[in-house]
């Protein structure tokens, strides 16, 4: 069957509306769930309404910060202005301000859609697991489906329009600025709140965690959104963007374009088609076990997948079974890395067992432990990449020049394929964590919480596996990247009638310079991070010891706190904290760029790739790792909760909580930034380097 | 003046020879100072047979891996023995057991010198500070003393036998596997027992550090000199070798191999003279400052060295400049990197501070906080070395082809240059470490402590920047170990007819697979002797208890504990947790060398020594970050000595003792031997390599 290209972009039109409908239905069927107790209402509102006042915050600053970003795209790129057609700077400027925006979109209403969720969750739970389950997951896959169908509808619009992949960079380019400050903000904003909150409640006055008498309680709720809705959900966007960028970009530099481009689009629209069908298929029966079902729907969707772009290599003219199978090599060592994740932050597996044993001799043993474990970790996932990259390059490189190349920016298509259905999964931890709040709150009962508690527990064990995806499919996605810099800067070299780059020779003392400054710069940035969790954290604790002090009752529960203050303290302090961070990495690599040039730059982009993912991995699996562990022990296991091991396993999981849901998740995110501002400002980088 | 390769050949022996007799003159000087005070005599005497009886076990178990790995040398390498030349092997099988032997004798003596000089220390600091800093710096410079005349004796007549650089790899490698040992086993020891010893003793008991009562409190003064005097000196004299080695391979390479060689020779002879000049003017004035005395030796040790090799390339022929140059950069690089480690270690200085203000806030602010100013301290090292490699490439590149690799490997040469200094520096902490100890067991009234506490905490002081300091030099000998592999691997592939490897290229699949899966080895190597140090650290810990338990009146002081059984936990768990991590990293060379090829192993390489050396200082500097942290607080600040900032600072520096003085030193070690391996294997991974 012969397919035109035109005809899949209008495939691609068609898939991203039924996803939108999808979505709709799903979030009018949420609607209509009913909720009725007054205090969960009463603070549902409150937690939507902390949550919309830290995104309109956020999307202020953040347009702001787009709209000087696409002034100077505008100015400087592709081309300075000056020396280039200035219809190709408007373009890049306005694909850059799309990026930006469709991922707002999504994130704004993926953040309503679950803080509409979470009381109704909640009350649900009160007639048992499976429609609390429903709602949930449904909530959820709101944000699912509408980052799926915004990146294909987006990336297929600009390449309409444009005619011209490089653009879609310009187009990723702000998918991911508007990622660092949703994942990175939303990061901080969240610890800080759960740290706070942590601190002053469990630790010093000994009440529970979702007590209504803790100022910080609602921003701890609120951050579980911003984090883990909005953050998961544009960090996604994000990598899925810039996987087909790169897919896109590398296929245009082929000998036959079209047929490479069609594939793209073809895998991109059969995994979203994938994911409606998983998200369609997600249900737990009465006594079933909902992490099974969340799984359950993962395998459903990775099945499909295959199955559907095997059948549409055989049918269409020009698809290549060399690329299916880069697509599925890059799909199941996605699985594979879900898989081994969760056997180091699982507490039911040995590795979390230890470290709550090693919890009994102390708190340093619980942190060393974990420490050590999570460098472990990152072993499996590092040869996973390692092994597919190698296996999709090997298995492309025949069909001829650059489709090597190509394979590896398919095998991240293909793992992110299922990326809706990841959403899904990732988005219904923090509704159900926020429901189990709820139903505490609003004093539901023991059973209720029970089963919130049920459900709460699946998607934190999910969410550790949809960590160890997400941070595989940057690394493949990164690789790519890097292929698309070559491009790039080949296209740059060519035009100037230069010699091009044939590859970047770590025995080249230019290369090596760039790897060496590349490898540090993630450690700089968590780190950054971490301690702007920390000073924001501090901030917020003197507050709430404010409060206690100053609002009479409120230690008896007789009076209400203030909880709009802390939720002020996490948002400004959040976005204070992360400008810096985010400003440090990019300014780097401009320096290794007109210091080293090109040849640096690809050393530089190496380096970031490498220690930025071993440093993901190790913060994500550490950080699930001891939360887990403090888990396990409060399951009444080595001496239960009040017990010395109980006090070591809090301590370790307040030192993952910023590794887990702050730093290690927006390395990512800073890994394809540092990326697209290489590829974007390759042509400065020529013209103006001083080696 | 014309000089001949023999006359540098000789000059070598010369040096090599006076330095042994300052040694001896040393030891003499240090033996004569009296030790009168009985209970100092009998725990220093106690302190000794531990530390000859671990090292007598160590090296029982050494010599039979020794001896298994030269056998398999002399089946093997540097062909194997069916291919090539037996006589080759029998040389390259000589050369290792060399290696290992020498670095076994400097350390043995080297431990002898330590033990003896502690007590003396001890009594002298009744006199005052100025005798009692000599004996401290005059007992840790014997050892400092014998490891670069051993290194330059031994690299001198294994070449003048043998003819041969290649066979010096050899040499190398046996240094390698002996620090492995000595490093890693030694790093396990000693924290081992200091962890076990403070966790039972402050925290459960509330005695002091050095109490005569706790069964661990021998074996902790043992560990500090089998860690920092044995452990630290054979690093240096590996990373010494191995810095030589490469210089020697890639200038035999070379247009004009024989003034190269002299160079390295000369450079070499010239850093052993610079060493003995500084350590022959280090003394303290009667109220000087001890760190400021350490330092001063130091920067004169620098600019003797810099004055030195200057004369020498203008006097001499065929000496170049532009390697000056080279050389000289890689040693202020090396200064700087002190300096800035100081910055973040230095309890004078905000950063620790800072880590001591969050303690107050609980032990999580306080691990949080130290481990992103360990991250951040990387990046200064990292720059500098990148800059470095860089500048002494580019200085070099125009004298021909190959020099600019030589000059990295001459930058590396010169930073090493005055290891005989910095050897003197760091074994001088154990032994003050060890005199306040006894001071305090002694009896010796609280004037002699204060003084005995000044020389400790110059010695704390001067660590960290030696650390960081060896650290350096380690990355720009395996950069030229890099070097020094691809030379190998083309000698091997010439030999064969087939085509040579003029680079490895991070766009070439083979040699990204190597870097993902090189970057990972020094986490999980680091990771396993965390864990190491955990799980006999319990078993020291339940001794203790057992002792406490089961001896009457231990716990009032009138009865002894039997201290000699923690020194056999120390030491057997020591030797049983080191070689699973040693064996992991060598069997992950190999499995990626037979995977891949030489390419693989190329990016391997890189991997390894990118994450490496950024753990490596993360490790050590947050450690010694969290050490001075807590005695920051203890010196009364932040609530002082038992207040929560102080508990938690505990916390801290438990997390870090393993870090800086187990793990993260030991890595260089690591990245040495798995150099050194690749460059061993390579004609095995030529022939049978998959890919």
């Amino acid at each position: 069957m012969a397919l035109s290209a035109g005809f899949f972009y209008f495939l691609s039109f068609v898939a991203a509306a039924i996803a939108f409908l999808f979505a709709l239905y799903l979030y009018l069927w949420v609607k209509k769930q009913k909720v009725e107790n007054r205090k969960i209402i009463e603070v549902s509102k409150l937690i939507s309404e902390g949550a919309s006042a830290f995104i309109s915050r956020e999307y202020r600053i953040l347009a702001i910060f787009a709209a000087v970003l696409a002034l100077i795209i505008f100015i400087l790129l592709p081309e300075p202005i000056w020396k280039g057609n200035i219809g190709d700077n408007i373009s890049m400027a306005i694909a850059y301000i799309a990026g930006t925006v469709l991922s707002a979109i999504a994130g704004k209403i993926g953040i309503m859609v679950a803080t509409l969720s979470n009381g109704r969750t909640a009350e649900s739970a009160e007639t048992g697991l499976k429609n609390a389950f429903l709602i949930g997951f449904r909530g959820g896959a709101v944000m699912g489906l509408l980052v799926v169908g915004c990146s294909l509808a987006g990336v297929a619009l600009v390449l309409m329009v444009f005619g011209d992949a490089s653009i879609i960079l310009g187009f990723s380019f702000g998918a991911s600025s508007l990622a660092l400050f949703a994942k990175a903000g939303g990061g901080i904003f969240t610890k800080t709140a759960d740290v706070a909150a942590d601190l002053t409640g469990k630790v010093e006055l000994g009440i529970p965690e979702d007590d209504p008498r803790n100022p910080a309680v609602i921003a701890d709720n609120v951050g579980d959104n911003v984090g883990d809705v909005a953050g998961m959900g544009a960090d996604l966007f994000d990598s899925n963007v810039a996987a087909t960028a790169s897919a896109l970009v590398i296929a245009s530099g082929l000998a036959d374009p079209e047929n490479a481009i069609k594939m793209v689009f073809c895998y991109m629209i059969l995994g979203l088609v994938s994911s409606m069908i998983g998200i369609a298929n997600a249900r737990v029966g009465k006594n079933g076990s909902p992490t099974r079902a969340l799984n359950a729907s993962t395998y459903t969707t990775t099945a499909v997948f295959l199955v559907l772009t095997a059948a549409a290599t055989a049918l269409i003219d020009g698809f290549s079974w060399r690329v299916w199978g880069a697509s599925s090599v890059g799909l199941l060592v996605g699985v594979i890395i879900g898989i081994t994740t969760d056997y180091f932050t699982d507490d039911t597996k040995p590795i979390v067992q230890r470290v709550a044993k090693a919890s009994a001799s102390g708190p340093a043993f619980t942190v060393l432990s974990g420490t050590a474990y999570g460098f472990v970790s990152a072993l499996p996932a590092m040869v996973g990449i390692a092994i597919s990259a190698l296996a999709a390059y090997k298995l492309c490189a025949p069909i001829g020049d650059g489709y090597a190349l190509f394979g590896i920016s398919m095998a991240a298509v293909g793992m992110l394929s299922i990326v809706g259905m990841i959403i899904s999964n990732d988005a219904y931890g923090p509704i159900v964590d926020n429901a189990r709040g709820l139903a505490e709150m609003g004093g539901l009962g023991e059973e209720t919480i029970r089963i919130a508690d049920e459900l709460d527990s699946a998607g934190n064990t999910v969410k550790a596996v949809t960590k160890g995806f997400s941070i595989g499919a940057a690394g493949l996605t990164v690789i790519s990247l890097l292929g698309a810099f070559m491009s790039e800067a080949n296209a740059v070299l060519a035009e100037r009638g230069m010699e091009l780059i044939t590859g970047f020779d770590i025995m080249d003392p230019t290369v090596f310079f760039g790897v060496l400054i590349g490898s540090a710069i993630p450690a700089l940035f968590s780190a950054m991070l971490i301690l702007g969790v920390d000073r924001n954290a501090e901030r917020m604790v003197s507050e709430i010891h404010r409060q206690f002090n100053s609002i009479p009752g409120l230690r008896e529960g007789n009076a209400s706190p203030d909880y709009s203050l802390c939720i002020d303290i996490a948002a400004s302090g959040a976005l204070k904290e992360l400008i810096p961070a985010g400003l440090a990495a990019i300014i780097a690599t401009c320096l290794v760029g007109f210091i080293g040039g090109p040849e640096a730059i690809g050393g530089f982009l190496l380096g970031n790739i490498v220690s930025g993912l071993l440093l993901a991995l190790f913060m994500s699996n550490a950080g699930g790792l001891w939360d887990n562990s403090k888990k396990y022990v409060e399951a009444g296991n080595e001496g239960g909760k009040g017990s010395n091991a109980h006090k070591a396993a809090v301590i370790g999981d307040t030192v993952g909580d910023p590794y887990k849901d702050t730093a290690g998740p927006s390395i990512n995110t800073q890994i394809t930034v540092v990326s697209l501002v290489s590829s974007l400002l390759v042509s400065l980088f020529v013209s103006f380097s001083i080696f």
